[in-house]
């Protein structure tokens, strides 16, 4: 892919010119400030190169991208019995929606809706403290990045916290059904913290390259379950505009609420991207868009 | 893939020991009468060749495997217009399910449900009556089969008009909200008889190979239109059970109620299996195991 | 209550000053055209005096308050069986929502939305054809009013069978679960015929009386029954504004989409209101403050 | 009413022969210990005689009987304000539903259901701590009752804020919407220690004489607030069983999880019942029909 460079800069350009970037998730304080606008992708390809374009070296919070790395470790803590607790079924729902809940006596519909993610989280704390479990999420970043200068920025996470009454009420209402172990304040605190973890679209798609079975990169989990994660980025990586990303985009991918988005090209790359603005569906606007036209310019679609 | 023929072979053994075979479809007195243990599969490969196991002569009606061929025909005429009608996210419900048709205004979520699939359908008789609609559906089928033989099974037609009142509870519902232009009879006697559009394994998977894209073979629809209808298949072809579809095995899938598969590997292969028992979703039960199998054995995911 | 007289006077003028009369259906074409402003209210004592103000002369199609004496007829009919088919909760819901009867497998909640009026209506059926189902409610509402004079409008009928695909799509969809009986072509012919019954003010509120258990008139069900029919009124009578209406006026009573109500002061009175324009419930919002005028100048609520 | 006496006394000798008796609330460990076949009846008439049955002296914990009482006491502090946070409808739903409340964004549809009360009691917490707002209530309750012997049972309390997860669920759902101005955690607390106020039912029906407006009595609330408390026991009193309990009963009333229900015979009398035992909605099974039985043995109904 040796025209990957030039592809990135006209996408960069294409993206500085779109005219509208969305709108900075307002429910965050610490997001809310963040300038709409911005924007920066980083490539990993399968011969080991990394190709970028836009703010590579601003740092963000990952938010909900880390769902996927938390499922990867949970995984092979817990194995398929995560299954029992959690389903794989896209929601048809917000992503922080307790409604379905309600309906499916508090069996979360997929671990990367809030309260399945929040069930991930939970299993992560059998047997240690936060501060453990946290340490253990941040290895497995740093290992599969293979950059040890990964960090959480424990601002965000503290005003997440703060105004994070939706997520209690998911923590609690699972709780009600026998479906959290440990105290919703643990599990939650747990949960901020993961998202809180910073990186730069280039640590981001380096830290997909297990996903994207990239050859000579620490293979954290198996084969199978990396097709199944891939699986379920693309069924439900998106909430409610799941659906939309694959018409559109072609790739299983996991958006936070930070801007980010991680996608993967199977046996091809890794890719991030990064814009703050978010749509509708609370999904980076740009990022989106970017990676809509990254597929279309390489033809890395999964769908041929 | 010179192995694919063992495969086959191993595949239908082992499906033929299954301790189970799932239900046929009981409210549809013609396929209620079918044994649900038979089992067939074909594969239609990039080279040219066709690989099968089992009763690949047996037709059967291919039941809402139709929707695919509908939805590409539908393209075709009215363009992306049709995304005005319906939507492209998964549904979380059931294939008859009507409650989300109230939330979300007479708009269904995705072309693959029965509703989507019932507007679907009413495009198709715009500026004809249901025999000429019939007709060119019946001669997008062949063309695309490159078989002239395809036919519609007007017993399994007329049984399902009898027992369909969900379905016309769908239609008189989007009429009732503007999303249906032409008269519920009209639309769903059309429909019916799309449903039982009758072949064999080799049929189908030989009519799904547009959207495998593979070589010499009719191409009907443009690339793009191909990625999203799989995408579609993906995220939607499966009902409430799609997502464990992908999880399991990784292939844009389309199901029919009469237990046909068709399956695309793209740029690889075109599948089709058929066995009448149905899953918990009313999806063929030894069709997606064969199908698992499959993608395991030959390493066709999508998902890496 | 020799202050009869002046308290529906001051009413009525009070009515006429109202700032906002609310809108007519607009769903209707007959119904459409009908000046929201006008007014009419009649009462009708035990000690058996009729009191009027406004347009008590003139007619209108009482719509779903005609619910009311099909479903008095129903139990004449068919007995507590009824309630097998039809529950006597509320709603929640709209009038003509459909969402709930899929959660609920095809029975509605009560008998006052379209759907339970509907189940109602398919009873009136058994044993003869609709034009005799028909005659049967004329009769029994006829005799309810000691006045021969009352007639359908079959103008309104007729408008209506062409604008009800959401009522047909709630009787096919109850015939989908076995909750219909007879065709829904049949069903909604004599429903809407049912509907287009049209009376004046002074006919409705003699109608009501055997509601009220006034003496002197004819009773054509039990006590018991009475005690039930009201009591369905009030948890019921006003879809999902009857708390609303229950809390604001305190007495049972049954709203019609033409602008009427019927209520019952139990043991008191039968009363009457007409006032086309209606409110965010899509019940008469003029008739609905005139009711509350008058429970709270009478102090005829049932609630102390 | 000189045959009450004989009344009460053959209803409660019925109540003992009935084959069922449902089952005590098990989710509140100190309830499921309590003999489900236990009964008591006492009627408070308007010429201030009080009729008893069965186990009349014994106390239970009124459970949600106090959210009457909190209700009456909540429109005295912040008038018809509280209307903006919380409906006067019917919700349809369980006592404990969180659904509704997803859909009408943090508004409990009305004050009888557990979300409801929550915000009531939140209002009970403005500008005082909640020994205060507890203070305030006990002091409201035994003023009703005239009686000061009436207590708080602490380790009922205590009993249900260790298994009140669904409770929190709803606090913090309500708080994320802006809904709940004060932490979960005292609102919560206060609204247990309210559940758990604990009376026989005498002194539980000499409580409830303010709402049947029984001559001689404290008078603590309008008259108008009066009718619209009853008018709400009616429509929003039992939950999902709500029109069940006006369809056999005809009398406002509120049941609660320990087996007590207070019913209101608007002039005429108040009257407690108690009986562990649960039918499905969650109510007293043997006080609701004891009720029933009541209301036809006495003609009380409202409904005629």
């Amino acid at each position: 892919m040796t025209m990957l460079g030039p592809i990135l800069a006209q996408i960069a350009e294409e993206m500085a010119a779109l005219p509208e970037s969305g709108v900075s998730a307002d429910y965050i304080l610490e997001l809310a400030r963040i300038d709409p606008d911005q924007f920066a992708i980083a490539v990993v390809t399968a011969d080991g190169q990394t190709f970028t374009a836009g703010l590579s070296d601003t740092a963000f919070t990952i938010q909900s991208v880390s769902k996927v790395f938390a499922l990867a470790l949970s995984l092979g803590h817990v194995g398929d019995a995560l299954w029992q607790r959690v389903g794989v079924e896209p929601s048809g729902q917000r992503f922080d929606s307790i409604l379905q809940l309600e309906q499916e006596r508090g069996r979360p519909r997929n671990p990367f809706i809030n309260a399945g993610a929040i069930v991930v989280t939970d299993t992560l704390l059998d047997g240690c403290v936060p501060r453990e479990a946290l340490g253990g999420m941040l290895r497995f970043v740093r290992e599969a990045a293979e950059d040890d200068s990964i960090l959480i920025d424990p601002a965000v996470a503290k005003s997440e916290i703060a105004t994070g009454a939706r997520n209690f009420a998911l923590a609690h209402y699972m709780k009600s059904h026998g479906n959290l172990v440990h105290a919703p304040e643990l599990v939650l605190g747990t949960y901020f913290h993961q998202c809180a973890i910073e990186m730069n679209v280039v640590q981001l798609a380096r830290a997909g390259r297990f996903l994207a079975s990239l050859p000579d990169v620490p293979q954290l989990v198996s084969p199978e379950r990396v097709r199944r994660i891939n699986a379920l980025m693309v069924t439900c990586g998106h909430y409610d505009g799941s659906g939309d990303f694959a018409f559109r985009v072609g790739l299983p991918g996991k958006s936070g609420v930070g801007g980010g988005i991680l996608a993967i090209a199977p046996g091809r790359a890794s890719i991030a991207v990064w814009s703050p603005g978010l749509n509708v569906y609370g999904n980076s606007l740009r990022g989106t868009v970017a990676l809509e036209r990254l597929a279309a310019l390489t033809g890395w679609s999964v769908f041929g």
